[in-house]
């Protein structure tokens, strides 16, 4: 079948004109084949007239309902099959970062959270809902998942991301890509890794902005999730980085976009172009002075499909290969490669799906019961004095805060309903309410009102909004604060893109403080002397060090999506045990960035006074941390053999006790620390983890099969080996509170070069 | 004469026995030849039985005074010369960041405020003050200039810079090796150029944390201090950084040390260890799991000498040669380039002084007028509502602030005085007076009552120390506030090592603010209403937007040295009308790091967002800020040629025209920006300046000769080249104050290579 597709594919390349050509190489926005809210054939027989690559968001950048998507598709797969000269039909993306990103798509918690499962069994669960609804109205690529890490939380996207440890993303990516891909191409979606590479560590954490990163650190750190997903999960599809990374633009970059990616690491796929990066090579990098100069660069570097539509990849691209500034061969290559992802996708057998049924998946229940399930599997309790979870028999309990009552701020910025409203201000048609844009979502008031004991009275009071500096909301909620047994005050983010959101993409944080005057609305809440239990919906780790010392209680509950309001409510009555643990660093001053747990010995001191002047070097909470309403011990860890040689498997294995009288969950972290080694290690590296549920009492075997191949590590070469020495073996329930030490040696004379990396650590739980 | 030193050094080295040579390759403590004040002939006849390479800081280690140390010095090197088998003399080295590091040696200011002068003549003058000093005791090594780039004012050492911008480096830089070095070796001070390469950007602005930097942004800015230092000014000797860049340990990298220094850089001189950072690679890296390995990885990589004393060039370097880990060359080559040194130094003609003019150079009252002059001329206004220069007939004049009435704190943290107190506190013997180890320094309160008429009352208050909580001056500061016509509130940092010093080597800064309460007591006395001027002594840029918003005037005095207080009293009294301009930006929140003037086009924008959710992009005040107190215009720019070619020179001429009824400085700024580039070149580069003295209403007509090689860059195979296209010219008064505008065109149709970048862009001034 391949050797055919080769030949189907080498007789259309014969055939096609340069215009067919281009147009392969380039996308369109839904919106420039619609009129109002429906397909507007003349425009589309124009604007397709010579095909088309890719459709840009049908579902996202319309109002059609899932069945409306289904059919349009339909027409536009039609008219490219029957109506162009080759017949060669699209592939329609969709953004999918944590559900698809289409009305009536289901709203699953915001990456971070995600990250902060520990489960990426539930991701995977997550991405085949995602890929069955995208594949119930024909859309064959999602522009997801991020594989950036986040050690920078000035940066608005951090919530897009699976938190700051390579491997833990690099889990998260891989279940999340063999979830959106399915088992065949034929039925699966194409997954799109993003953003290749090293997006997250822009200067000063503003978005696009310069990367100062050397190729060494690119290896050791932030390609793992790549590799990964390129070796375990046949990812698909790359998307490349905006930024310059070491002064050249990554969008200009044939040593990233094809000597490292295709030659390096073995990227078999499709690159496609980050939205609008390659005009910006020209307007925001000036690295090129004109559009077609931005179009020869970015071709010849090896991004393939420009998207989301035609500017550089048509009428500019085809002067340049008038003026042979490219050859032909370099845009066959292109075109070639994206006619294969349409040949692995079956699109050349069948581009249509049935459109009757296409509303079908999206109203399954058991969607929105994932998306309960993995909410409440994302809260990360952060302090407990014991006020949580809240009695039952509270008289009146106060909520408090500009996210208690909003189903709006429990969405991450790729929620449908935050991109609706960045299309709609452009359009000038946004409308004031929050609750458009989307099926109901309850809140975290609603989910509270509903879990209570009919005794407890609640009353509401906003407070004060996520930005703006008005705190005429204040007196009546202090008023509230002070009529009530307890208060939750739930404070944090509105992630989208206008100017009126606090994270999200191009949304950078300078401070790191709460936004607008939450910090004060806390203060005054905390000052009634009630006790307070505050919950963060955010999408960044905020700097809360006030709130840690003064509050009885916090919940980091993320952005956790439609199913959001409902488990946390769950959790402060104690439904549920809250059992995530934090996929990234908590610092106490921005001053302290970039502060992840995986740092160099040298790190996280200033030598000899080791603490900064004015603050310690301490993160408030570190990587790994999280409480539960009950206690785990940790015994018995027993590690085999104690010696060992590469591609060996050490068993390391320890009991966990649940020492409490609630059931709950604990996340088993396994750290590594490779004490002496040629080029300094990480004090300390997370290889293994699970996440289990222990009865009251109840006592579980937990055991790491730890692939030596998975400590290998870069050398100055650039090869991959193991150095003999020790290795230095930490359990716990924390990256910093680790509760079982013991270690194991690699030995040999000099260090071993290794062949294949391993990246996952497997675990039997008894 | 070369080949005849070429010569003695073969016959010397053929006769070496292994411990001689070792022991060149190292140095000794001259508090490990002492007894109390003394020389001790026991100890010195034991530790330098086999001669040595370097004696670290005969002066600065210890309490003499400079008659002394030249005896000292003269006994040392006649015990080597006379006492030891081979009579190889040693090399005395001594610190000399901003002046002699000895007792009684003079006290420049440090060196950012050196930078804010913008006239590298008057570092050129005191490096040759310098020299006097050093060559009158008989040493012969200076550990200074520092090169690096200050980007991250976090890092305590940033008071050390000569700021962020290459080009200023590279010119203080130069200025300083000219001033040391003298004319020829022999009648000179070897300089040390430090810290090779890129400590400056340090993980979280902590010192000696890994460095986040490519090979790409290493050649594009932190090398160029280092090339024009090398090519320019023939420095001769270099350090290594401490920390690890991209990965790998600087004291372990040929990479580095060898191939980019001596290979790519041309560096023929003498490569030394920072003090310990050889058994650092074990201790604090864990790049060697012992002392031994940690010696061998040193001087393969190239580091020819261990500073301050043996640890891991004697007894591991002498084992790993006998276990074959190293070869004899390997130890030969580093001796020899050490012997090299000492013939180039003339010392084995003559390493004696004379002991009687030794503290001639000291008492030259020119040293003290060269460091009032400096003083001067590195004041920086930051604000003035017309409230400096002060009104001579007040009445009454409060004094306010930790460093109103300290002389200890006008001092970098390399004074003698700074490091005393370390070695005191490490001995125990540390007195709590500020006012030892240095001769008598005028505070800025002396300074004011020297100055200010006789009908002006100044009452003067402490308010509070530099880093304590201790408010309990507050009432007597708010009191004296009250009762005076104008506030003088001098506010700002303690240099040094200890812990309540804050800024210095190991002194980093998270939060950014004014250390301890200062900010508190600012509020309080800007809260009188009185008009106040803030005086900032401090070593690094602080966030101080309320003070900008809030104070009637701010000067930026930095760390004046010996002369500061006298200085700062004639500026504020109108007696002096300074003229400096800021050589780093400061920030307006710790959150912006880092935050420099000659960014990306994709830096310092959120892209399509601009700002941060929280705060501007924008800096607090710009590079190259500082005001007068008269006013300037800028007239005529006229640019010759306009189109140009490699190796041509433009001819960049405008007026400047003092408009106020003051004579004043005004720093001329002329930046470029190369507006399209096959890498994206920065929004502005300062290429030339001149600070010129204008009486009140004076023209004159300023004449940039810049040569186009100036504007050489490294393309992505790191090829010096200039790539035709437009040129923007701007001239202003600083970064963000461009006056004047116009271009010139590099043409050609592809780019040029250029063998020799060019570094200088003479100025006539008419």
């Amino acid at each position: 079948m391949i050797a055919s597709a080769q030949q189907r594919i080498d007789d259309l390349l014969a055939q096609m004109t340069l215009d067919e050509k281009l147009a392969q190489l380039t996308s369109c926005w839904m919106y420039e084949l619609m009129s109002g809210d429906h397909l507007d054939m003349v425009k589309v027989s124009r604007r397709l007239q010579h095909g088309i690559g890719q459709i840009t968001r049908p579902g996202g950048a319309s109002t059609l309902s899932p069945r409306e998507i289904a059919q349009a598709i339909n027409r536009l797969q039609r008219f490219l099959v029957e109506q162009t000269r080759l017949g060669i039909p699209a592939i329609m993306h969709e953004e999918t970062c944590c559900g698809a990103m289409v009305y009536g798509g289901t709203m699953f918690p915001q990456s971070i959270g995600l990250a902060s499962t520990f489960q990426p069994s539930l991701v995977e669960e997550m991405a085949r809902v995602i890929r069955h609804q995208l594949l119930a109205i024909g859309a064959r690529q999602g522009l997801a998942p991020m594989l950036d890490l986040a050690r920078d939380p000035r940066w608005g996207r951090v919530e897009e991301t699976f938190g700051e440890d390579p491997t833990l993303v690099a889990h998260f990516g891989v279940a999340y890509i063999r979830g959106l891909q399915g088992e065949s191409p034929r039925e699966g979606v194409l997954a799109t890794g993003k953003h290749f590479i090293g997006h997250s560590m822009s200067q000063g954490g503003l978005n696009c902005a310069p990367v100062h990163m050397g190729w060494y650190e690119l290896h050791d750190s932030f390609l793992i999730p790549f590799q990964a997903a390129i070796e375990e999960a046949q990812l698909g599809s790359i998307m490349n980085a905006y930024p310059e990374l070491d002064g050249e633009v990554i969008a200009t970059s044939r040593r990233l976009l094809t000597d490292l990616l295709r030659k390096e690491l073995g990227f078999k796929g499709l690159v496609v172009s980050d939205y609008e990066a390659i005009q910006m090579i020209h307007t925001y990098h000036k690295a090129a002075s004109d559009l077609r100069r931005a179009a020869v660069l970015a071709i010849k570097a090896g991004i393939d499909v420009e998207l989301p539509t035609t500017v550089c990849y048509g009428d500019p691209l085809r002067t340049a290969l008038e003026l042979g500034e490219i050859d032909q061969e370099t845009i066959d290559q292109a075109v070639r490669r994206h006619l294969q992802a349409k040949f692995d996708l079956g699109l050349f057998d069948n581009p249509y799906v049935d459109e009757d049924k296409a509303e079908e998946v999206f109203l399954n229940p058991e969607n929105q019961n994932l998306a309960r399930r993995l909410a409440r599997s994302s809260l990360v309790l952060l302090k407990n004095d014991g006020l949580l979870p809240l009695n039952r028999s509270l008289h009146t309990l106060a909520v408090i805060g500009p996210n208690a009552h909003s189903g709006r701020n429990l969405l991450g910025d790729y929620s449908y309903r935050a991109q609706r409203e960045l299309i709609e201000a452009r359009q000038g048609t946004l409308e004031a309410t929050d609750e458009i844009g989307h099926p109901k979502i309850h809140t975290i008031l609603e989910g509270l009102q509903s879990l209570v004991s009919p005794d407890t009275r609640i009353i509401y009071a906003q407070g004060c909004d996520n930005l703006s500096r008005d705190t005429s909301g204040f007196e009546e909620a202090i008023c509230a604060a002070r009529q009530a047994d307890a208060v939750v005050l739930v404070l944090g983010d509105r992630s989208g893109f206008l100017p009126n959101c606090t994270t999200g993409e191009t949304r950078d944080n300078a401070w790191l403080s709460l936004p607008g005057v939450q910090n004060e609305l806390a203060r005054a809440i905390l000052d009634t002397g009630k006790p307070v239990v505050v919950v963060l919906v955010t999408g960044r780790p905020y700097v809360i060090s006030e709130l840690a010392e003064r509050a009885n209680a916090i919940l980091q509950a993320w952005l956790p999506g439609e199913e959001g309001g409902m488990a946390i409510a769950e959790a402060l009555l104690g439904d549920y045990n809250p059992g995530g643990k934090l996929p990234i660093t908590f610092p106490r001053s921005a001053g302290q960035i970039p502060l992840f747990y995986n740092r160099k010995p040298s790190a996280l001191t200033s030598h000899w006074h080791t603490d900064y002047v004015d603050e310690t070097v301490k993160p408030l909470f570190p990587f790994g941390h999280g409480l539960s309403y009950t206690t785990f011990t940790y015994e018995n860890l027993n590690i085999q053999p104690t010696q060992v040689l590469p591609n060996q498997v050490v068993e390391i294995s320890l009991d966990v006790i649940n020492r409490g009288s609630k059931p709950g969950d604990e996340v088993v972290q396994l750290y590594i620390r490779d004490e002496y080694a040629s080029l300094p290690r990480p004090i300390k590296e997370l290889k293994g983890y699970a996440r289990i549920n222990l009865e009251a009492g109840e006592r579980k075997h937990v055991i790491f099969h730890l692939p030596v191949n998975q400590l290998a590590f870069y050398n100055s070469d650039l090869c991959l080996v193991l150095e003999p020495g020790r290795i230095e073996v930490m359990v716990g329930s924390s990256s910093e509170d680790i509760r079982l030490r013991g270690e194991f040696e690699i030995i040999g004379n000099e260090a071993w070069k290794i062949e294949r990396r391993e990246y996952f650590c497997p675990v039997e739980v008894k």
